[in-house]
């Protein structure tokens, strides 16, 4: 592209990259979004953000985190990398011979920073210095694993039981918040407990700042891959949080906080020179956990993380490179955050670096992002929910064939991770514009569009063919 | 206030006021509250309306048009003034014994002039220059009525019945686009059929332009009533505007031209010179219609149209005044059509003709509006389903008794004209900033703030004590 082509020689760099990924954050969280003020947690620096850069409408992530992860860092869906659901105490992650986008922009001259939480897996195979990243500080897990056996609230089967708690310190998995450096060995900072993960957000914020002002002075690109601990439940805001969000409950102080965190990013970035040299990328990895309410996010759509409902799968995505990204632009073009990997790396001059020898999900967005009418490069949108090939969308329209059940028979507390496997017989179709909930299937109504459908789901199912997944995958079609 | 004070100083005029009334638009339509690009009608004019003024995130009318037009135009809720529900075909109104908004702000030297759906009655006693306006160009009832039995999609067994075409033609409701002045009798201009329907918020804006053009010239400030035919089922979009709508389809389009017909009344106020001078309230009537889907609006909430859970009633509402309300506001004050009564008559400087002979239920918003971080004066909101009194909202608590449902048996086309009337034993309480679907009833976790709703509702009940309403209402407590 022209444009960057041309920042290329006017800055003689190459541009850096902030990936500010949140947690369970719900597309109806952020102001811009139609929530914010209105469900009791202002986000000022998302929403300056997002009016002075690109704000998708339409941009997908996994039903959960690993995979949407995985799904970031490997350009592949999760049915090929092979993270399918969050990876729980002390499980392996599939990273271990995945080719990474923290490892092509270190090839291609990049410092790879990763700060935060992981959850792609505790084995040393998987974990961030393995797989591309320079260095790293943060946890391998999730939040709730560190905490939630702490806590007398969620588990006093546990904590009020010597013999059970006895159990949970002699259980193997990663307790402490850790270090590692390329290729080293973590080594252990701190143990979370509940007051620990209250501050990690905040420890998190100050160790990202100290690396782009370290920056700063190098001449080489980054690769800042930020991951918050928030807003995954159990939120515990630390105390200058507490009752700050006018809801005043923990999720929204939290969302508070990641809001104040951004802004203490960008503001590093701007005060050490390097805002119009960076990329900001703001997503979340999944829609809101809804077992966890009032703990929860808000998405006004249907389905809860965990589903390919919307609800489950359609995240907030802001671009924002100051100079480069034309301000004011909303799009609802498709997105996948498969993309970012393609789109990074050609974003580093490094696009010859894209795997040739597995199947790479991900389309180059760069023109989207860049041009200032700029369009989606994606033509579909490929839901799967664990092996299950879900559904496609295509322009507004989404084809179902399986879906998650989000209430009936025995479900009284739903969410994504609570309902059934819904197979149609035929098959379901949504107009998105026009019915935002998928409430109203319209699929006997719009056939002239199936073939249209079919086609494309049998292109997609071909590339199993091709490349075949280390899961069985059901494909319907 | 301190504020209006000086603006009346220093130009030497009382503020005109817009109010740009929309049908059945709903809270999510509109791009700054999560609609717009994302549901396939980008809204570019309201959204830069919104973002320069202040934009209401809990502001409320009433459960349906006709309701809602009177609540406005008497500051009293429906019991009161009597207009429970939609004025069908040749039904009169309520506001034969009403003192109306206009008529106090023409007593108090307002130009008022009323243009396009009236829908509160079509006896004369409620006609628009019989009861404040000066002048009135529009429809008395509302779009449907006009067309619907004209279109052999919806109605084959009139249109294809010359005995039923007959007897409509025969049916004394009033067929025609009408003019009037004031205390004069109405005009017919024109016979509305599909086409014309289709042009008459093309022709309704350039009878607003005029009005406006013609009063840069006078000393007298005005009250413009401007109330769309769009978005209110049938849509026909006019050629220009037939699939010019991401998602090309009628509701879309419309809401597409109501856009732009709000873009040239306030280029039309800047050309003139009266931006300055004039305050714009944007809102509309009600929620989505869901029962004639896809011909429908958009709302995050749970319900429709016609219910009084928030789908029903929260709308989106702007005030925007260059210099005067500050820009870049969003709040989530509450706010009643109600206070537009009250706020309107207090910028005019005729508070005091406030009726004291009646129960006013609205409250002057005015500080709210002009200071800067303005709060609103209003403490509660009290939704009636027809006679029930069905809930209250009290900060980010709603405590609801009586309720419409929007599921269960029998209901194949959920909508708020469809549902039945929910009594429920003890109460329901939902917490809308954490639950804005209202989903989670947390009465039983929450019991604390039962006894500040039953007081507040037992006030509220008092008022109807000591003004006895001319319906019969259902209490409840």
């Amino acid at each position: 592209m022209a444009k960057l082509a041309e920042f290329e020689s006017r800055t003689g760099r190459r541009p850096n990259i902030l990936v500010y990924l949140m947690d369970d954050v719900g597309w109806g969280d952020l102001g811009v979004y139609g929530g914010g003020v209105a469900v009791g947690a202002p986000t000022p620096n998302m929403d300056a953000l997002a009016r002075d850069g690109l704000m998708l409408t339409s941009a997908y992530s996994q039903p959960s985190s690993s995979p949407t992860r995985a799904t970031l860092l490997t350009g592949q869906l999760p049915v090929r990398h092979g993270i399918l659901r969050p990876t729980l105490y002390n499980e392996a992650g599939g990273l271990t011979d995945a080719i990474t986008l923290a490892q092509l922009l270190s090839d291609a001259g990049y410092v790879t920073q990763a700060v935060g939480k992981w959850h792609m897996g505790e084995n040393p195979g998987s974990q961030p210095q393995n797989v591309g990243f320079d260095d790293f500080s943060g946890f391998l897990s999730v939040s709730d694993l560190y905490t939630e056996w702490r806590d007398p609230y969620f588990y006093p089967e546990i904590v009020y039981s010597e013999e059970r708690t006895e159990m949970m310190r002699e259980f193997a998995f990663e307790k402490y918040w850790v270090h590692a450096e390329k290729g080293g060995t973590i080594e252990q900072i701190k143990e979370i407990d509940i007051e620990v993960s209250s501050h990690l957000d905040e420890y998190w914020k100050d160790y990202s700042i100290e690396f782009i002002e370290k920056m700063a002075d190098s001449d080489q690109p980054f690769f800042l891959y930020h991951c918050t601990r928030g807003a995954h439940f159990d939120n515990y805001p630390r105390d200058e949080y507490k009752g700050l969000s006018p809801a005043k409950q923990a999720y929204k102080d939290t969302i508070v906080e990641l809001d104040d965190i951004l802004g203490e990013l960008v503001e590093a970035l701007e005060r050490t020179g390097q805002l119009e040299n960076t990329l900001i990328f703001i997503a979340s990895d999944n829609g809101p956990e809804m077992e966890s309410w009032p703990d929860s996010a808000y998405s006004p759509f249907r389905g809860a993380k965990g589903s390919t409902w919307e609800g489950g799968v359609r995240v907030p995505a802001i671009f924002y490179w100051k100079g480069m990204v034309e301000p004011g632009r909303v799009s609802d073009g498709l997105f996948d955050i498969s993309d970012i990997f393609n789109t990074c790396l050609t974003l580093a001059g490094a696009a010859d670096s894209i795997p040739t020898d597995r199947y790479i999900d991900g389309v180059d967005q760069t023109s989207f992002l860049l041009a200032e009418e700029g369009l989606s490069n994606r033509k579909y949108i490929y839901y799967w929910l664990m092996s299950y090939f879900s559904a496609v969308r295509l322009a507004e329209y989404k084809y179902v064939q399986f879906a998650e059940s989000d209430s009936g028979e025995g479900i009284v507390n739903p969410g994504g991770f609570t309902g059934y496997i819904m197979a149609f017989p035929y098959y379901h179709l949504y107009n998105l514009y026009l019915d935002p909930k998928e409430e109203h299937n319209v699929s006997i109504r719009k056939l002239v569009f199936t073939d249209l459908f079919i086609e494309a789901m049998q292109k997609h199912i071909a590339t199993f063919r091709e490349y075949p997944p280390g899961v069985n995958i059901i494909t319907g079609h």
